[in-house]
């Protein structure tokens, strides 16, 4: 098996403070309930797709030691420890690097740590299909999330319309597809919209949630690299023992892949996406968490021994504790973590970040 | 110094959950945020009325070590650890007798140790007054505190208003009394009243809140005992070792010290009170300590690291917590210990109790 999984798991997830703290962030957290970590649960959905010796992990200094106990079965020398977090571009670079230098002919999916997908089955069939084209092709491939509401928090990838006619067509029921017919052009990437931006993107079709989610052969995304992102591709080169990770890493252009490779590949017409339907989420805030989470008959979601008397519309996250009691809480966030407590309403989670700091 | 105190310590403060559990009950708790446990701050209060190695604690034999370790400075062999709960009764009676075995010319407080006083200097005057007062006499003393509202969770003293006449016409102003005259014979005991009977209370003059704290010879006590209740008084008789008090104690009758003693006393013209205006709480209920504790400019009373946003008359305990977040609460009770919580509203507090058992 030539296939690699890179899981990018350095981020800090500060929207969900004290659940996520910086000294354990979200990635690490059974933020579900359901007994599995994000990071766990994003193992548990390549299964099958790649042997476990193949999976790769980039994530901060800080988080190798949880890293190794959450994932005990990954081989230690690809939990790759960045010395300071450079955003994605040099995290994936490095990544790409590392597994050319084990396997030239490997077939490369990246991926966050800390996303969640309703449905592995789908996603497995979905990445099955990317990986089929990419291991034939220098194609450079993002999966694309077909859109369930006019979302502005999200990147959009706009599709090829000369390609997407069918998908139109057909009312956006991508389960009438064929394999590998699915994937379709990249025609470009398109920043987080305004409201109204965003209701034309859903209406017309033919724009896609930009996931996150990479596949291609380590050939084209190191190629790409040196021919968008010459500087990164020099960096990469230069690393070739632990001491010069410390001193060249930290050095890198700190951008992100989307701005180094994808918008300019895209530019030159080498990017393309299949589209997706397999329930993902980001998690990216307290609104989508209490969207994945199983609601009582009050629109309740909650996460540990909880016991709800007269709320609704709460969501509520204790994993540790032995016994809370909420009462008379109507849209409000609870969330606790060790000797650490938030209590906020909903319409206020903007703020977090803020309170967190102070 | 014959002066001894005896701390009643075992009650289980069941309406603070989860700042109070069984395990470690109110009373051991820093409650106030001042640094000092109830206890330790019924300890300090009496100090110049009493050497240290004249304290006596009766507990639940479950706290005896956490006594110990919040009063390192007490006698060992002064901690009286019931084998079970006997109400006040048994629980006065054992410490009496055993007073009475070290020092038969003792001269006795008996307070609970989850009560709170603002004024310390002026709870040791009154005291000190009692304490002269029954040095001379077999006078029975029960400390009366003047109302400040029509309180209906308190049973009253009701004083002899032949002896109360300057009291009335002086507007109640305490400070112009000598004392030993500022005592007067008690007419009866009253029990807690509804509404209206507390306003007629406060109205009237002569009816005082009964704090629970006594003051009286070891030899008036015990022989009040003998005539009141002889079944308790034989009871003590027969535990002179260790093994007596496992077999005899669970056994004694399950009375309060009210009903037992102080109220047939009453009847018998026996018992005196002390009125008093020392800042007394009993702490028994988040209403009152939301009431003793400093409050901010929008009526929040908090103890623990707690930044509050768009809150107001909130009661927050969280002594342990390195941060609690609260925003836009009104009105709520929030309080966490170990890994419990309670978020609730302050006009639902007597549901806690349930709430904690559920």
């Amino acid at each position: 098996m030539n296939n690699h999984i890179v899981i990018m798991a350095g981020g800090i997830g500060s929207r969900f403070w004290p659940l996520s703290t910086p000294e354990y962030p979200k990635q690490f957290i059974d933020i579900l309930g359901c007994g599995r970590t994000l990071i766990q649960l994003t193992v548990d959905r390549f299964k099958g797709l790649c042997p476990m010796e193949n999976f790769w992990v980039v994530t901060n200094a800080a988080y190798v030691d949880i890293v190794r106990k959450q994932l005990p079965e990954m081989p230690e020398n690809h939990i790759l420890a960045e010395p300071a977090a450079r955003n994605t571009a040099p995290c994936i670079a490095w990544a790409c690097w590392r597994i050319k230098g084990e396997d030239p002919g490997a077939n490369v999916v990246v991926t966050p740590a800390d996303a969640v997908v309703m449905n592995p089955e789908e996603f497995r069939r979905v990445i099955g299909n990317a990986l089929a084209f990419t291991e034939k092709s220098d194609a450079i491939v993002t999966i694309g999330i077909k859109p369930s509401r006019p979302e502005t928090g999200y990147g959009y990838v706009e599709v090829d319309t000369l390609n997407v006619d069918t998908l139109i067509r057909s009312g956006n029921d991508l389960s009438t597809y064929q394999p590998i017919n699915e994937i379709r052009r990249v025609a470009a990437f398109k920043e987080k919209p305004d409201l109204e931006t965003a209701e034309k993107y859903l209406k017309a079709g033919n724009y896609l949630w930009n996931a996150g989610i990479f596949v291609w052969n380590v050939k084209t995304i190191t190629e790409a690299i040196k021919t968008y992102k010459p500087n990164i591709a020099s960096d990469m080169e230069r690393m070739r023992t632990a001491a010069d990770v410390q001193e060249v890493f930290p050095q890198c252009e700190k951008i992100s892949i989307d701005y180094a490779v994808m918008e300019p590949a895209a530019a030159d017409g080498r990017v393309y996406t299949h589209p997706a339907d397999f329930g993902w989420s980001d998690l990216g805030n307290w609104a989508s968490l209490h969207d994945k989470l199983q609601k009582d008959s009050a629109n309740n979601g909650a996460v540990g021994k909880v016991d709800l008397y007269e709320c609704k519309n709460c969501v509520v996250h204790a994993e540790e504790a032995s016994k809370v009691v909420l009462q008379g809480l109507d849209g409000y966030i609870v969330s606790a973590k060790g000797d650490r407590l938030l209590v906020c309403k909903r319409s206020e989670e903007q703020r977090i970040k803020e309170f967190s700091q102070k």
